[in-house]
C-alpha cells in the first residue's frame, strides 16, 4: 500500500471544507519560555486541548461519519474507546443525527462514562482489558449491522486530523520542524499528508513514550512490529502498534520519530501550565517533551508542537506537576531530624520563609530503622525558585542548631 | 474628579497604537458549558492570563512608561509590587530601555523575585507588609528624582488596561454583561471607559473576593472607604481601597459590584482547569466565579469574563482545584472504620473500582478519641462524576462485610 493508495493532501482539503462550521479552528499559542529553554528561534503550540471534545479527535469522527451513506447513516455506528476517541464519535453522532455507541472497558470511571453519554451516545461497559472492548464493538457492528469507526487506521479519520496540519501552516508559517504524538498515528499521518504537500522541506517528527515506542522499530523494520504490552503515563497514545494504513502514510511522509521518558512527559505538563497556561494531558505534552529533553534538536528553528489535548483529571494533573516541579527541583521533599520539639519546628519555619523559599507540607514522620531515638523525624516539601536556591535551603537548615537534614529529593 | 477629567476612550485608543507591536491581542475562549452552567446565552472568556508576563498588567505600565519624558526616562522609574505589577514594571522597563526599581515586600517569594529580576528590574526587599514597600517605593522616588508608577491610580495605567475592552469589543461583538475583578479599579475602570463610549447599554459588572470587598460600600457611600484589613485566597486583587482616580471613573461608568466567597473563586478555577484547560489565578478567576455562583445573574445573555491572570504557584492551583472539587462534591474524604485488616482493605478498593470512581489516596488514620477501638481506622480520597455518584459509592462501601462509613465530606 502507498500512502497515496491511503490519502492525499486533496482529502484533508475536502475535509476543511466539511470541519468548517463544526471544529473549533483553535488557538496557535506562541511560547518564549519554551524557545529559549530549547534552542528553538520560536515555538508555536497548536492548542487542540481547546478543541470541543478536549482533544482534536471529534476532526476525524466527524470527517468520517459525515461521509456515511444515507443508509449507513441510518443504521448507526459503533466504535470502541475508554478515552478522547469516545467522545469524539460521541459529539459527530449527535451532531450529524447518526445513533452512536461505545464499547468501553470495564475499568472505565463513571466520570468519562457520563461525559459520553452526555453528548448523546450509547454506552456499553464490556471487557476487562481495551482489546476486548475492541473486539466487542467489531461483533456489535457485524451483528447490527452497524458501521464500525476506526480510531486510526481509516482515511477519513486521517484526513480529518490532517486539518490540524492546514491550520498550523496558516498560523505559524513555514515551520522548519512540526512535532506530533503517536498512538496509533492517525493525528501525525494527517499533518503529514498536509503539510508535505505543501512543503516537502518541513520535517515532521513524531514523539512516543519510552513505554510505548512501537513506532521506530517499524518504519526501521519495514512493517508493523507489536509490543507485547505499553507501560506509561500518557494513556492516550498508549497504543501497541500501527495498523496499514498509517504505517503506509507514516512510511513515506515522516522524517523520524523519537521518543521521551514519562518524567519527560511530567516536566512537560508542568511548563505547558506554569509557561503556557494550558491544562494539558501527558500524551498531549509529548511533543513539547521531545523538544526539552533534546530528544528533538531544533536549535535556531521555528518549532510547531501540537498539544493535541486536555482530558485528564485534575488529581492526575496535580499529581504530574508534583512529579514535574521535583525532576526540575524547583520542589523538594527532605527528611530532617529535629532535637527539640517543637521548638526546632519553629527553628525550620523561621529559616524556610527567610530563605524566601515556600513551605508547602510539614508532617511528623513515622519513626524508620535508621532513626536516631533521641531526635524527632520530620518530612517537608519546600517549592523554591531552582535548584540552586532549593540547596542553600537545605544547607541553611542543616546549619542551625537542632536541626540536622537526612536526605532529601535533591540528592536522586 | 469627574471620570472624563482622568481617562476617555480617546485615551484608551491612543494606548492601543502604543500597545500594538509590544503586548499579546489575547485569544477570547468561548465556552459551552460555562454558559450550559450559568444560564448565560453564551460566554467568552478574554484569556489575559496568556498574557505577556502572565497578566494584563504590561498593559498599563507600558502605556505609562511609553509616555515618559526623555529626561524622565533617562532617570528610571520605581513601582513596588509583591506581584502582577512588579513583572509589568520590569517587562515595560527592558523594552523601552527605562531602568526600573521594584520595591518587594520581605516575605515575597524568591521564585517572584527571580521572575521579576529576569526582565531586567532591580528588586529593593524593604517592609514587612506591602504599604511599608510601597511607602519605601515613594521615599526612593523623592530621593532619586525617579518616577514612581502606580498600580492603578494613575491615567496611563487606566487607559492601558482599557485595550482589554477594545480587543473584547472585536472578538465578542455585542455583549450584554462583561465581568471583571476589581482589585485597586484599574482594570475596570478602563475597560469601562472602552465599553461604554461605544455602547452605554453594556452592562459592566465588578467582582470581588468577600474578604476584600471595599468597592461597593464606597460607591454606595459617593466616597472612598478603606477596609482595615483583608482576607482571600486571592491576592491579586487583596486591595483594601480604591484612589481617586479610580472612584472618579467606577462611579461614573460601571453598573454594579457582586461578591463572591473564596469557595466560588477555588470552583471557578477548577472548572476553568477542567472545562476551559486554562490556569488562572484565584484573581483571574473571579469574573467566572461571580457568573457561576449566581451573584451575577446573566441569564440568556452574551457574558464576557475577563480571566486577568494566571501567576500562581502549581503547588497552589492544586490547592485551589482540590478545594473546588470537594466543594462540588466531586471528591470526596471519607474516615472508614474496617473490621479486620487487611481484608477489608481489599473490599474497600474492590468495591470502589465497581462502582467506577477513582481511588485516590488511602491511609491508615491516626486513631482519634470516638474510634472503634475493636475496628482500623482509614482515609479515604475518590474521585466521582458528581455528588450522586460518590453518595452511591459510600452507600456501596457502607454496605459491604467489615466495612463502616463513619463521615465524609458530603455531610458537610
Amino acid at each position: 500500500m502507498n500512502a497515496d493508495d491511503v490519502v492525499t493532501a486533496a482529502d484533508v482539503r475536502a475535509a476543511r471544507d466539511r470541519l468548517a462550521d463544526v471544529v473549533h479552528r483553535t488557538p496557535l499559542d506562541t511560547s518564549t519560555t519554551l524557545a529559549d529553554r530549547s534552542g528553538a528561534a520560536a515555538v508555536g503550540l497548536k492548542l487542540e486541548n481547546v478543541q470541543r471534545t478536549g482533544s482534536f479527535k471529534i476532526r476525524g469522527a466527524y470527517n468520517r461519519m459525515a461521509q456515511l451513506s444515507a443508509e449507513e447513516r441510518e443504521r448507526g455506528v459503533v466504535a470502541a474507546s475508554a478515552g478522547n476517541h469516545a467522545q469524539g464519535v460521541a459529539l459527530a453522532g449527535d451532531l450529524l443525527g447518526v445513533d452512536a455507541t461505545v464499547v468501553v472497558p470495564e475499568v472505565t470511571p463513571a466520570a468519562k462514562i457520563e461525559a459520553t453519554r452526555g453528548y448523546g451516545a450509547e454506552v456499553v461497559v464490556e471487557g476487562d482489558i481495551y482489546e476486548r472492548s475492541y473486539e466487542h464493538a467489531l461483533d456489535m457492528a457485524e451483528r447490527d449491522d452497524l458501521t464500525f469507526v476506526h480510531p486510526f487506521d481509516d482515511a477519513g479519520i486521517i484526513a480529518g486530523q490532517g486539518t490540524v496540519g492546514l491550520e498550523i501552516a496558516e498560523q505559524f508559517p513555514d515551520p522548519d520542524t512540526v512535532l506530533v504524538a503517536i498512538g496509533g498515528g492517525g493525528l501525525i499521518s494527517g499533518i503529514a499528508t498536509a503539510l508535505k504537500a505543501r512543503d516537502p522541506d518541513v520535517r515532521v517528527v513524531g514523539v512516543q513514550p519510552e513505554g510505548a515506542a512501537h513506532a521506530k522499530p517499524s518504519l526501521e523494520a519495514g512493517e508493523v512490529r507489536e509490543l507485547p504490552g505499553v507501560d506509561t503515563v500518557a494513556e492516550g497514545i498508549a497504543d501497541t502498534r500501527l495498523l496499514d494504513r498509517t504505517f503506509a502514510v507514516m512510511n513515506e511522509r515522516i522524517d523520524d520519530v523519537v521518543t521521551v521518558t514519562d518524567r519527560d512527559l511530567a516536566v512537560a505538563v508542568t511548563l505547558l501550565a506554569e509557561r503556557a497556561k494550558t491544562v494539558a494531558e501527558a500524551a498531549g505534552a509529548a511533543p513539547v517533551a521531545g523538544l526539552l529533553s533534546g530528544a528533538v534538536d531544533a536549535d535556531g528553528e521555528r518549532v510547531a508542537a501540537v498539544v493535541s489535548g486536555g482530558n485528564v483529571n485534575l488529581s492526575d494533573h496535580a499529581e504530574l506537576t508534583r512529579t514535574g516541579l521535583l525532576e526540575l527541583d524547583r520542589y523538594a521533599e527532605a527528611r530532617l531530624a529535629l532535637d527539640g520539639w517543637p521548638t526546632a519546628l519553629g527553628t525550620v519555619t523561621e529559616v524556610i520563609e527567610d530563605e524566601g523559599a515556600e513551605l508547602d507540607t510539614a508532617e511528623r514522620a513515622r519513626r524508620s530503622a535508621g532513626d536516631d531515638p533521641n531526635r524527632t523525624p520530620l518530612t517537608v516539601g519546600i517549592e523554591g525558585a531552582g535548584p540552586n536556591h532549593l540547596h542553600a535551603v537545605l544547607a541553611a537548615l542543616d546549619g542551625v542548631d537542632g536541626v540536622t537534614v537526612v536526605s532529601s529529593t535533591l540528592d536522586e
